[in-house]
């Protein structure tokens, strides 16, 4: 392939060459530079905004770009990445709201005691030096010493390679060492001296939008530090199903998606250990949770069968691997557990999100929604727990919804509409606003539904046109912010369709809490708490949430929002083996249901699609 | 390194371009030409025998070769290829007596019965496609089908590799799988479609100086096909010392050792597999014996320390690595037991021994011998059993005796001389002789001592020589076979040196003997039976060997020539798990007993050296 032109990307100022006629989305592609995509380059989402000023370098305007812009934009040199081609040397710049953004990290808010026993655990250990009266075997002579500490230690296994080295290990250590346990079984590495007191495990939530890490010290069960990044695999599609079809085209691409998940794990090892000042070699544990799509891709599991009915997974149970053999950046010979999942729709960040709330150890009767793309709902107590995975969308996300983004700096998280229709709106980062996240959408539904301006179908109303409230190119709109007051300098509105796309959300969920309310033959009332999880934004305003009917009417003293649950719960396994099994008990113990073969299913949908407090 | 002279091996014709003033001894080993050596090349040993025609082409001869080689040896040609530098092109003829010599494999003649129950087994399932009401996972499904089959099976493991491939192992198999399972605890390999009636596994026994192998049907228990080969780790030394001399140089030394063996062993499984026209990927289990040193250098372990005292090796159980990790060419998910071990001096091979004789699980009191260049013995029933090693040198295995070999085709292996001094004897092969082996000269030795030729302390006797008694160089020596009568054109002879080296071993086995034999506080009659093990000559006379003094004076009717059992033994293992778990319960049972340290190994050895019948 011919390279002759030249892009440049701003505002990184990133040069690369390339050959005629790549679309600038393949470019950045190769450029690394991050663009956003929820299609992965179809031309259907209409995300990847570019702005070409220079209209002859580039092949013209598609059909498809005109359905997604507006004419003024066009005429100001925006246009579609993903369908635009390169002619000559260029500059494209990306605009903020197409670049990659700066991740809030919030710490997640709810985090239960647990005793700190990890898996993984050292020893030091001085051995008696071999004689004429005492020449036992090195690995024997190392598990006698070992079994003074330990009665379990007697019997511990060793990996072939590790046995290889104990002789010479043994002799340039003078017979002083420290012995890495996993799991109170088997030796996984031998250390020369004593390194006792430096222990460490990393707990990942692999999301499918973020990838979240903490540094954990093993030794006294504290947060060493903290780290986020944008999940790599975006550049191959925002949502789960884009990469499961593109990792479906052959196996080079279901090993590419691997390493960027990889990839970016080891970015925030590396990131926090750096923050901690801690060695990662000294890291021999990782606690690894996700969706199932993500579990498949970060373990290079072919992820096609979860996407096809009756979408099932190669795997339930725990999975555990060497660091070597993932590639992470660790201790080699440390080990990477990914925590059991329950469902192709229901993953290991569901068992987290358990093991955090304990509502399967709990006399409590609770209801848990993880809010996402696919939210997990989950009802019971320590007796019976049932749950279902519900295709809500990522509209609370901020995904298909015209100006939405997702819960970072920048994004309108609180808004309050008065009666004379004016906003206020607080914005994450008090910077100025580049779209909305999942709770600013919630409080403007619920707003606009109280004053009149949308009724309980969910149709915006035929009064008047006013400045906020107007007709749009297709569809009337609301003006929540104007451009002088955001950070792209273009307006931030509600649309008819994106409040279509929360009634879809929020009655898909809302479903899947009835279907599986009946199942159990509860009520409402009968529930003691309701666990609301999610990243869709913390502070979630439970009147308005239960004013538009996203979350059953039940008294808002029950209803807890928990945030990332699903990190807390994975470094709860990575601190004690005792929640390991826990979560494997759960995995084998919860019941899934699959809501569309229930025969009610179409009815309730319908009938939650109303926007109005709900009973359950 | 200029490579400018060559040179060319006959019989083989083999061609090698190389440096000027390399030794033929160095390039024989990197044309991989197999030439005898027990010190490794350093000029001590004097078996390196070369013919080399054109003296002009090499350089002059050294010291070392005048000790070995007579004068008309020199006049015709004779060299020492370790002290022999290559000057020019020249054409170097490696006589029999130096080359590699064709095996003779002798089928072990001593085999208990055990019940087939091998440790890797094959199960077919037909999997139940997923459906909507049945959405179990992959892994899931598969251990549901496999219980069904064996309730044991329903909490298998498997490894992580396996698992990834599950999703299109199964569909592109339509869900009709073969699993195979190790030790009923893992699945190791899952094949498409039912491979059920085709499962083989291999066992092996490394000796210093022979490997030999059998493939077997692990359905039926048969034995497919045998194989051996020479030890290729004996172009570094002939003996154990020597090559862990020369691993203990660098790492790539020990690499190398390594490799040579692991090459062998898959020669031998490509050899019967091809004989028994199996698929080596169809073998899945392989069983290896060896003395401690080969077991070290068979696993890659630093062997240094077994020969330094205390002589610790590095483990004792059994190894368990994948057949990748060892590089042996089975089915590349195929497991690799090494029998464990019990000292630095009793191996794995000794383990196989007391498999298949069962001593260690009997009520009568046996007393084991398994003479080699070690010679371990072993005292006790199911009670007790205790063992030493005795450095007995490689006398009765034909080195370090003049005209030596090892117990293959070409080696005398039966004598008598008669009253008139005439000689009768026995060639393995029915050819003409090259050399003696082990039970040859335990005949001559015996035969001697009772026609007052040599006295009890082993001197030759005063008596006039004649054509058969002569004085030599040095020393007197005894002609078994005339010039005219051997393939090597020159005569077979015994010396008394050859006579001393005789004595000193059989003085090292009597004295472990009798040591062991007195910490138990047995006596000869005690013993019910007499086990003699070793691949000195299957044929040995044991009215001669007692005789001699080299097995104690028992009923002849309690002696047993068991020949191989390491191999047999091994086989056991292969076959049964029950068998190994035995092998691992002896390892920790049997007593090692140091002699070095006993305050009466001294008195007992001298005493010993006598040549006559001995109590014990």
């Amino acid at each position: 392939m011919v390279r002759d032109v030249t892009v440049v990307f701003e505002p990184e100022g990133k040069r690369i060459k390339t050959s005629l006629r790549s679309t600038v989305f393949q470019v950045a592609k190769e450029a690394n530079v991050s663009i956003r995509s929820e299609c992965g380059g179809k031309g259907l989402c209409g995300k990847c905004r570019a702005i070409i000023r220079n209209s002859n370098a580039v092949s013209e305007v598609t059909e498809s770009e005109r359905t997604h812009l507006g004419q003024s934009e066009i005429d100001s040199g925006y246009r579609l990445a993903c369908q635009t081609k390169i002619l000559r040397n260029v500059t494209v710049m990306i605009p903020p709201e197409s670049g990659s953004e700066l991740r809030e990290i919030r710490v997640p808010s709810l985090e239960r005691k647990v005793k700190l026993n990890p898996f993984v655990k050292k020893c030091h250990v001085i051995l008696p030096k071999p004689t004429l009266s005492d020449f036992r075997s090195d690995f024997e002579r190392l598990l006698d010493a070992l079994s003074q500490q330990n009665q379990k230690f007697a019997s511990l296994e060793i990996d072939y390679e590790i046995l290889k080295k104990l002789p010479s290990t043994f002799r340039s250590a003078n017979w002083h060492v420290t012995v890495i346990v996993w799991n109170d079984s088997r030796i996984v590495s031998v250390e020369p001296g004593d390194t006792s007191t430096s222990l460490f495990g990393f707990a990942v939530d692999i999301g499918t939008s973020k990838i979240v890490g903490l540094l954990v010290d093993l030794l006294s069960g504290k947060t060493v530090a903290i780290g986020s990044i944008e999940n790599p695999q975006v550049i191959h599609g925002e949502d789960v199903m884009t990469r499961i079809t593109f990792s479906t085209v052959n196996k080079t691409h279901l090993e590419a998606l691997q390493k960027l998940v990889v990839d970016g794990v080891n970015k925030i090892l590396y990131q926090t250990c750096a923050e901690g000042k801690v060695n990662p070699h000294s890291v021999y544990h990782v606690v690894v949770v996700g969706n199932t799509a993500m579990h498949h891709l970060f373990l290079g599991i072919e992820p096609k069968y979860i996407a096809l009915s009756p979408f099932t997974p190669a795997v339930k149970r725990q999975i555990c691997a060497t660091a070597r053999e993932l590639k992470i950046e660790t201790n080699p010979r440390g080990l990477i557990t990914f925590l059991p999942i329950i469902a192709g729709f229901v993953g290991a960040d569901a068992i987290a999100d358990l093991l955090a709330t304990g509502i399967f150890e709990s006399d409590e009767l609770s209801l848990l929604l993880d809010i996402g793309t696919n939210t997990e709902v989950f009802v019971g107590n320590k007796e019976d727990l049932v749950c279902c995975s519900c295709a809500s969308g990522p509209a609370f996300e901020g995904t298909h919804i015209k100006n939405g983004m997702r819960a970072v700096i920048g994004a309108i998280e609180k808004v309050r509409i008065s009666p004379d229709f004016e906003v206020e709106y607080e914005v994450i980062g008090d910077v100025r606003p580049k779209g909305l996240c999942g709770s600013g959408i919630i409080d403007i539904v619920a707003d606009m539904l109280k004053l009149g301006i949308i009724d309980g179908q969910g149709r915006f109303s035929r009064q008047p046109e006013m400045p906020r409230l107007r007709k749009a190119a297709l569809e009337r709109e609301f003006v929540v912010a104007w451009e002088d007051e955001t950070a792209t300098g273009k307006e931030i509105t509600v649309t008819q369709k994106d409040v279509r796309e929360i009634q879809l959300a929020k009655a898909a969920i809302f479903t899947g809490c009835s279907i599986l309310m009946k199942r159990k033959k509860l009520r409402g009332e009968d529930l003691d708490r309701l666990f609301i999880a999610g990243t869709f934004g913390n502070y979630i305003n439970p009147e308005n949430a239960k004013f538009i009917g996203l979350v059953p009417d039940v008294p808002t003293s029950k209803i807890r929002f928990v945030g990332n649950t699903a990190l807390t719960g994975a470094k709860m396994a990575l601190m004690s083996r005792n929640m390991r099994e826990k979560a494997e008990q759960i995995s084998k113990k919860v019941r899934y249901l699959e809501l569309v073969s229930d025969p009610i299913f179409k009815q309730a949908f319908t009938k939650t699609l109303l926007l109005a407090r709900q009973k359950i």
